[in-house]
C-alpha cells in the first residue's frame, strides 16, 4: 500500500555535543519518507522548497526511491530553514532560529497516483495544510498526524477540526499533557482520544512509546544507546516507520499496531546514532531485523509458570 | 530463603493534590519489608523508632508477618519524622523537613536468625550503617543496595567502600547520572557496574526501570494507572518486591531477574494506588497474579514471522 507524506523539507544547522551541521538536509517529511520506504513502496512526499535547495539533496531523496512528484520548487524563494542546539544530556532543545520562507505561503497539491487510499502521514505543519492535503484523498486506509505546541497553544480551534478526521495521533508527552490538560499520561490518553483519534501514540524519547488502542495499553522500550549523535528527526522518522509499518500490512490489529510502534522505534534509533538523516541511508534488511530482534529481547517478561503466589 | 531488611521506619507527613496524611506508618524498611513478604518469608527487620511510635503501627508491621526483634524501640527518643509534598505532576516532590531523632544514633543489630545467609536489602541509609549491616551477616546469598543524592554527595567515600561489597545497585535514573557523572545511563550504568556491583536497577519512576546483568539490558514499563494517590515508598517497595522474588527462587539468572523487576514494579504499582503502605496491605495473591500477567500484556512485542525485510 502506498505512503503519502506532506512536511517540511528543510535545511537544518544542528549543533550536540558531538558535533555540528550547517544547512543539512532535514525537515519532518524527510525523516517520515526516509524511514517508511524501508518497508513500504511507493512513498509520495508533498512539500516546498526553494531554489537555494541544493540539488544534491534533491538527488539524496530521489536515491531513497522517494515520488517527488508532489514537491514544489518555487526559483525565487527560499527554503524552510532551521537551527537548533543540544545540550550535554540531549534532553532539551533550544531553537536558535526558524526562518519559514517558502513555508509560508504552502499550496500542497497531492500528485493523481497519491489521492485515493493509501497510509497518509501529516507530518507537523499548521493544521490548516494538514487538513487541504486530507481534503484531496479520497478513502484513505489510515490518517495519522503530528503536531507540536506551538499549534496547540496558537491554532487550537483548526487542530481540534483536524483531530476529528483523523485515525492516529503520534505526539510526545509534553504535547500530550498541553493538548489534554492533564498531567496522568492514562487520563489525558482518554481525553484526547475523546477528541477524535482513535489510536494515539505518545513518544517519550529515551524513555520509548505509549500506544492507546481500543483497551489496549503497549508500552515500548526506547532502544538503549551509548552514542547518540543527534536526536533531530527522531520522532518522524518514528512516525514514517509506523506509517511504512501498517501500509505494508494493510491492516490494522492490536498485533499490527504494536510492531508498527517497535518498527517506529528502530527507526529512531538508527536516525540518531548519525546527524541528521544519514542514520536512515543504506540499512540493510538485515542490520533492521537484528534491531527489532534487540527490541524484543529488551522487553521480554518471561513467563513465570508458578505464578508468583505466596 | 529469608530477606533481612536495614532501613529507616518513620512517621511520614505527606501532602500530595489527592490527599494528605500526618504522622503515617512510612520508612524505606517498612516499604521493602512489607512488600517483600508477599513472595518470601522469613522477612526480618532491623531499624530504630523511638518512644512517640504508635503501637498500632508495630501491630500493622507485626500483622504483616515481619520479624520485628531488629527494631529497637528508644523510649526516650522520638522517631524519624519526615514531612514531604507533591505538585500536580507527582513527578517532584518537595522536602518540608527531616528529622532524623534516633536514627541519628542508630547502631543496628542483626538478629542471630539472619546472621547467615539469605537476601539482604540495605535501604536508603548512611552508607556507614548500611556496611555496619553488612559486617554481621555471613555469606548472604545476595546483597542489594538503594542510596541518593546526599550520600552521593556528602559520603563519597563511604558509598564506593560500599559498592565494592554489594550484589545489586538499586537507584533511581537522576542518581544514576550523578553517581557516574554521565548523561547518557546505558554509559552510566557501565561507569557504577565497574564501581562494584554486577547487576544495576534504575528506576525512572512512571516510565519503568532498566536492569543491566552481564550483557543483558532488560527494560521494565510502569503500569499505566489513572490514579496515582501517592509516589512516597514506590522504590522502596520495588526493592522489597525485587529482593522476595530472588530470595523465593533462591537463584540469579537472567530470567528470574527479569521477573524480579517485574515484580518489584508491580508492587511500587499497588503502592502508589493508595497513601502511605495502604496499598501493600491484603492484596491476595490473585490480585498480584493479574497484575503481573498485565505487566506481560503491557510490554508484548509479537514476533513477526515475516520480520520486516523490505
Amino acid at each position: 500500500m502506498h505512503v503519502l507524506v506532506v512536511g517540511t523539507v528543510a535545511l537544518d544547522s544542528i549543533e550536540t555535543p558531538f558535533g555540528a551541521v550547517d544547512r543539512a538536509l532535514g525537515g519532518s517529511a524527510t525523516y517520515i519518507a526516509m524511514a517508511a520506504r524501508y518497508v513500504s513502496r511507493p512513498v509520495g512526499v508533498v512539500a516546498v522548497v526553494g531554489g537555494d535547495f541544493p540539488a544534491a539533496y534533491l538527488e539524496t531523496l530521489r536515491a531513497c526511491d522517494l515520488d517527488l512528484e508532489g514537491v514544489t520548487v518555487e526559483p525565487a524563494g527560499k527554503t524552510f530553514a532551521w537551527g537548533g542546539r543540544y545540550h550535554y544530556d540531549l534532553n532539551d532543545r533550544e531553537t536558535c532560529f526558524t526562518h519559514l520562507n517558502v513555508l509560508e505561503r504552502f499550496e500542497p497539491v497531492v500528485p493523481v497516483a497519491f489521492r485515493e487510499g493509501g497510509v497518509v502521514c501529516l507530518g507537523n505543519l499548521d493544521p490548516g495544510i494538514q487538513a487541504q492535503v486530507l481534503e484531496q484523498v479520497r478513502s484513505p486506509a489510515l490518517v495519522l498526524c503530528d503536531t507540536m505546541n506551538f499549534w496547540i497553544e496558537h491554532t487550537p480551534e483548526a487542530l481540534r477540526a483536524l483531530l476529528r478526521r483523523i485515525d492516529v495521533l503520534i505526539v510526545n508527552d509534553a504535547e500530550a499533557r498541553e493538548l489534554a490538560g492533564e498531567p496522568n499520561l492514562v487520563k489525558a490518553a482518554r481525553v484526547i482520544r475523546d477528541m477524535g483519534p482513535r489510536i494515539l501514540v505518545i513518544k517519550k524519547g529515551e524513555h520509548g512509546a505509549l500506544l492507546f488502542y481500543d483497551e489496549v495499553v503497549f508500552s515500548a522500550p526506547a532502544y538503549p544507546l551509548e552514542d547518540i549523535q543527534d536526536p533531530t528527526g527522531a520522532g518522524d522518522a518514528f512516525m514514517g516507520g509506523f506509517a511504512g509499518y501498517v501500509a505494508r500490512c494493510g491492516r490494522v490489529d492490536e498485533d499490527t499496531l504494536r510492531r508498527a510502534v517497535v518498527f517506529g522505534s528502530a527507526m529512531a534509533s538508527f536516525t540518531v546514532e548519525r546527524f541528521g538523516p544519514a542514520g536512515l541511508l543504506g540499512l540493510s534488511g538485515e542490520a533492521i531485523a537484528r534491531r527489532l530482534e534487540a527490541f524484543r529481547t529488551l522487553a521480554h517478561i518471561p513467563f513465570d509458570p508458578a505464578q508468583v503466589v505466596p
